[in-house]
């Protein structure tokens, strides 16, 4: 039993592997919310009552909440605490990218997943495995390795060559044969490479990735599919969060990606 | 006028390079603070008040606040307003190691300058200096990148050589080449690596560098002040936290650190 089955569970049951962000920029709200007690608790609830149908997993980035101090922390909770008791079955995922040594990890493994009840985190893989194990070794929740991210500036390190082999590949790699013990790693590889993708899958056997850069990054989901898919047919999370929540439909913007996700995978 | 003005300036006054560390885990703090109201500010307020005439910086990790969501993030605030209020010239740094796509970024800018007020804050390369950008762009504030980092596991990625450089000597390079057009940057150079900080003073000039590891994880001292000085005898920010936070007697610990790194200077 892995944390992962219970997003490959939602995702069949729905036949989706979306993943809605709830990039709650506070400055970006609409109007009406703004003026709520709690304006992006509020506005998070709306999102997902709008498009927790087609979402197989929902993804929180912290910064959007951490700009708020500790109001937006309180918000964060209140977001998960609504999430975990009234959609119990989609997978959760703060988007952190947090990375210190050991000792100081234990905080933000109590932040992530004791004080906030998320089922996985994303994390910066720079300070190697050994800082990392304070999440690593927490075998009830997932460990979402940034790999190759999805923006522009990625390259500057992450494609840079260790005897022929881009550094984003050596990370693929070793967390897949390494760090991923307790069956509870997963990878983020950006929509905007798809080459990379084809490759990263091979290196990774089923392993799940989740897949940022779609919408407002112009990342290609149909080759995000094609190149990402696993064996059983499953193997990503493709996050969209800026062309959901800030659309003027943010359920049919939801709808839509979720029709053009099921309708590559029936291409393959 | 850089920011590190104030450092450079701070630590003249006082001749020192001690970097007093708040990580106030609070499992780890003494039994009168844990039945406060505010037990981690009360603890802050007592070690700032027993270190600070030795301490030319206090950094503040973030993980050990987090931990306790809200509350913690509430006194990580009231720790930064209390130093900037009765002590404005000592250099504050917030320990986030933060890092994430542009756009996102400002949300960790407007946490950790605008919510919070700190000098500095430390960061991952991993993604770039396209993504960091929020912060660089900051000339009023302090960007310390972590480029060697102090614990056992950081050669893992570190270490890789691409053409026979290590990856931490890239990130020295680009930091002082490229990214530092505003004159704010710093790097993180554990002490636990001297040989590498000798490399990493070579590449940098006078770039100041942040130093952990001393003490608790036991750097060498004496070499990181012999290799790691610049130009002008500063150039070094020495920190020690659970060392001096969490010993019997604070005051007297961050004074022997204190009167060490003097030693090891006058020597020089």
């Amino acid at each position: 039993m892995s944390i992962f089955d219970k997003y490959n569970k939602r995702a069949k049951k729905i036949n989706s592997l979306l993943c809605v962000g709830l990039d709650s920029d506070f400055e970006k709200l609409p109007k009406k919310f703004k003026s709520f007690k709690h304006p992006q608790f509020e506005f998070n609830k709306t999102m997902i009552k709008e498009t927790h149908e087609y979402a197989a997993a929902f993804k929180v980035n912290s910064a959007f909440y951490e700009a708020r101090g500790d109001r937006g922390i309180k918000e964060l909770r209140m977001t998960i605490e609504h999430l975990n008791r009234n959609y119990p079955d989609i997978f959760t995922i703060l988007d952190a990218k947090r990375a210190d040594i050991g000792n100081t990890n234990q905080g933000y493994a109590a932040f992530s997943f004791d004080w906030l009840d998320f089922d996985a985190i994303t994390l910066n893989p720079y300070l190697g495995k050994e800082a990392l194990l304070p999440f690593l070794e927490r075998v009830d929740k997932g460990c979402i390795i940034l790999c190759r991210t999805s923006n522009q500036g990625a390259r500057e390190f992450q494609d840079l060559k260790i005897k022929n082999k881009p550094l984003w590949q050596i990370v693929a790699e070793r967390v897949s044969k390494n760090w991923n013990k307790n069956k509870n790693c997963m990878l983020v590889v950006g929509a905007t490479y798809p080459k990379e993708m084809k490759k990263i899958r091979k290196t990774v056997g089923d392993m799940t990735l989740l897949i940022p850069g779609i919408g407002a990054q112009g990342g290609d989901l149909k080759n995000a599919i094609k190149f990402g898919t696993n064996s059983i047919g499953l193997g990503l999370m493709i996050h969209s969060s800026r062309g959901i929540i800030f659309s003027s439909n943010p359920k049919k913007e939801a709808r839509k990606l979720y029709d053009e996700i099921r309708k590559y995978r029936t291409v393959l």
